[in-house]
């Protein structure tokens, strides 16, 4: 074993997190290496974050046509191809799983492309696809293996009729129906979009609104502009009776019965967290997800999880940020005390209406708080949506009252996941309404309506 | 003339300087009026910002459906309704038109109707439609009668064939052909416009390249852009033997001759000086704007100008924001030798594609700071960007490279309207490089791109 290869930083996954993680260690000097059993750029770019926005984006132009009166034709007249709306996703995903590729190479990074197991705390294990074996040495390890859909006990994907959100990705023709279990991110997105182009929908939620973790205006809001569009919408529901069989699924909902094409469970996901040789090392795990301090450190000093793998948020954004975290800690760019601060995470949904949410509910604030100032704007009031007929939803802010400080921010409609930003920036900065207040917004756009909500939350409100 | 009406403040003109200035008067407790002879809301939102932005949006929607390969549809299998597309620009006016409206009776300001005149330095008389004179006292005047369209010496407005941007609005047909002399914001978004729906397009600019007073690159992404759409652009030109008959105009470029059915003249504004009485007042003016102090003051000490009329930059935005200081600087809200900031505004464009900036161009920055730190990051690059087919453009951020500041932003591409906030409030709280670098961006964003420029800035891109 005098051969054996040695590096500074071995990263077990190479998305989000992990090649992220890569560049930084490798930009900070260190010797790298990301050890990957299937595409570079994890779920999120192959089947997440991103063929999602791509099918997403298909649905709110076809949307747009449909509903355009200034284009004249009939239904009859044109025909949707649904082959050319996956393989645009797809295409997607490849151009940018072979961008990350040449990032890698530009860096420098090695990859090692099979599975990887944990021998000791500072020795991995590779299986490749033609069964070769490599053994690696490394001083630090990152586990970045990402997470799972999970299902519903007693149901089990038969990935053709009861699917997770990767079928639904690539699914050969439109179903004439589909039920969706999970009022999520997922759930909600891929209802938008299945209804965008003609299926029957239903979307049902275990707990008592969609979006569970929103803000209560932000649900209702979803809800209300769902069922606008016709979808079927269920909260404080629980199936029962579930059966799936060769080409449908059925099931109760108290004593009613339904049954659609296709079943889509996304009621949450597992950390991938076997058949990695955790069992070799300390490591701790609980509910799936590896336990972490927060440096993002595991119960084993050199032995780091980031992204899904190290639980909620489960997040693209927050798995890369971790990945920087984790190189920079590791080559002592920060100081070593420094942990990964978890207070200022958006996140964001791209269905219509978009949704964008930083910070603590007005319900979370008004706990922790006590006496908050919560501004709101609807678009209804904004020039630019009115002149781009976007004029459903809402944004609101939520101030403490005794420091001024920015506690949270909900949006919901158009733009809502491109200007959430601006509390983000202005939340990093410890920004005072009135510093956000003077800051001129340009017009007309959506993002001024950030400015319209402060000013309603110190009752200084122009256009509402 | 013991009757005569008293007020605080009266505002010449209820557009978006003049209509904010008032509802902050108000909200500061103060008796104001608005003087109007047209409708609430002024040229941008009746005639400009707004009713461009329905037209802009119509012309995506259309592109869109006409890139869209999973709609199969001869051309030959749908019609265009131009009206349709003109009706909804004109709803969105008068809608908000109407907001405007109730906003003033919900802060109970009256409003006068018909041509002002100022008097003396206190009074204002008003002509009314049907010839009623009234006569008004104020405190103070501020003036926010906006700017009209300039025409080039020898050529007018025959508002048929030579038109100015509110005919451009308001076309019975879509042109065959059009011309546009000038190639900054207003000019550039009817060129995208009218090639949307199939005009051919010449888009002459004086000067060395559209777009002059932005970033070099910018100017030369949306030239390159604008010929990939087929719209034809000259730069450094002048034309020559213009001449405008019943049906065509025609002139000459060197000695190449052309025509077209329309000509479009958006070469600059002159502020709406003329049958104010300004002669009745000591106020300067200099190149048809009113002079002012960096309070908006006029020469005349009770009497503001805000807007369009006070002079460039000519954007609603900062209208507002000065219409805001004003009527906090009358109301003794704010400190009173605080001066207006005009160091951090914004300006957009709303062509495909999209264009914002905020601060100091790439050359300027050089010239004014010397060590500059530059980054660039191309939305080809960016996840969002990709997935939505929109992978034109790039954003660029330039640092002082000796304190860090934040000096300018400049994007061409998607969204790059709504995002440019993010800049406009990282300058206003005097943001390090470092904190943008620290604050997590929602992934996939168009506005991740800007975390992105400024890790180049830095060296320590991730995406590129």
């Amino acid at each position: 074993m005098n051969n054996i290869k040695k590096y500074d930083i071995a990263i077990i996954g190479g998305g989000p997190g992990g090649y992220v993680c890569a560049i930084r260690a490798a930009q900070n000097g260190k010797k790298v290496v990301v050890l990957e059993e299937n595409r570079l750029g994890g779920i999120c770019l192959n089947w997440g974050c991103i063929p999602t926005k791509s099918l997403l984006s298909s649905a709110d132009i076809y949307n747009n046509f449909k509903k355009a009166n200034f284009i004249d034709i009939n239904d009859s007249d044109y025909k949707l191809k649904w082959d050319k709306i996956i393989e645009k996703s797809r295409s997607s995903s490849d151009l940018l799983s072979k961008g990350v590729s040449y990032l890698m190479k530009k860096n420098n990074i090695e990859i090692i492309s099979g599975h990887a197991s944990i021998i000791d705390n500072n020795t991995i294990s590779i299986l490749s696809e033609d069964k070769t074996k490599t053994e690696i040495f490394s001083k630090n390890i990152v586990i970045a293996t990402g997470a799972s859909p999970k299902s519903i006990p007693g149901i089990s994907f038969d990935k053709i009729n009861v699917i997770t959100s990767r079928e639904a990705m690539v699914l050969k023709k439109c179903p004439k129906s589909i039920t969706i279990l999970g009022g999520g991110a997922i759930g909600v997105e891929f209802a938008y979009f299945f209804k965008s182009f003609g299926s029957d929908v239903r979307l049902i939620e275990l707990q008592e609104r969609l979006m569970p973790e929103s803000d209560h205006d932000i649900s209702l809001e979803l809800e209300n502009q769902f069922k606008n569009l016709g979808i079927n919408v269920h909260t404080s529901t629980k199936i029962s009776n579930f059966n799936a069989s060769k080409d449908r699924v059925s099931y109760s909902i108290g004593s009613d019965d339904f049954s659609s094409e296709i079943c889509l469970i996304a009621i949450g996901l597992s950390g991938n967290i076997n058949n990695l040789g955790l069992e070799n090392t300390m490591i701790k795990t609980s509910n799936s997800f590896i336990e972490i301090d927060e440096q993002q450190r595991t119960s084993v000093s050199n032995i780091f999880a980031i992204g899904d793998v190290a639980g909620p948020p489960l997040l693209a954004h927050v798995a890369s940020a971790e990945g920087k975290f984790v190189s920079d800690l590791i080559s002592s760019k920060i100081l070593d005390h420094k942990t990964f601060n978890k207070n200022n995470i958006p996140s964001c949904v791209y269905s219509k209406p978009e949704i964008a949410s930083v910070g603590l509910t007005e319900n979370n604030a008004k706990t922790k708080y006590g006496d908050i100032k919560v501004g709101k704007f609807p678009f209804s009031a904004l020039g630019k949506a009115v002149a781009t007929d976007s004029t459903s939803g809402f944004i609101k802010v939520i101030f403490d009252s005794n420091y001024g400080e920015l506690l949270g921010c909900h949006i919901i409609g158009k733009n809502a996941t491109e200007i959430i930003i601006s509390a983000c920036i202005a939340r990093s900065l410890e920004t005072t309404a009135e510093e956000i207040l003077s800051t001129i917004h340009p017009h007309p756009t959506i993002s001024e309506s950030f400015q319209e909500a402060v000013a309603d939350a110190y009752g200084e409100a122009f256009h509402v």
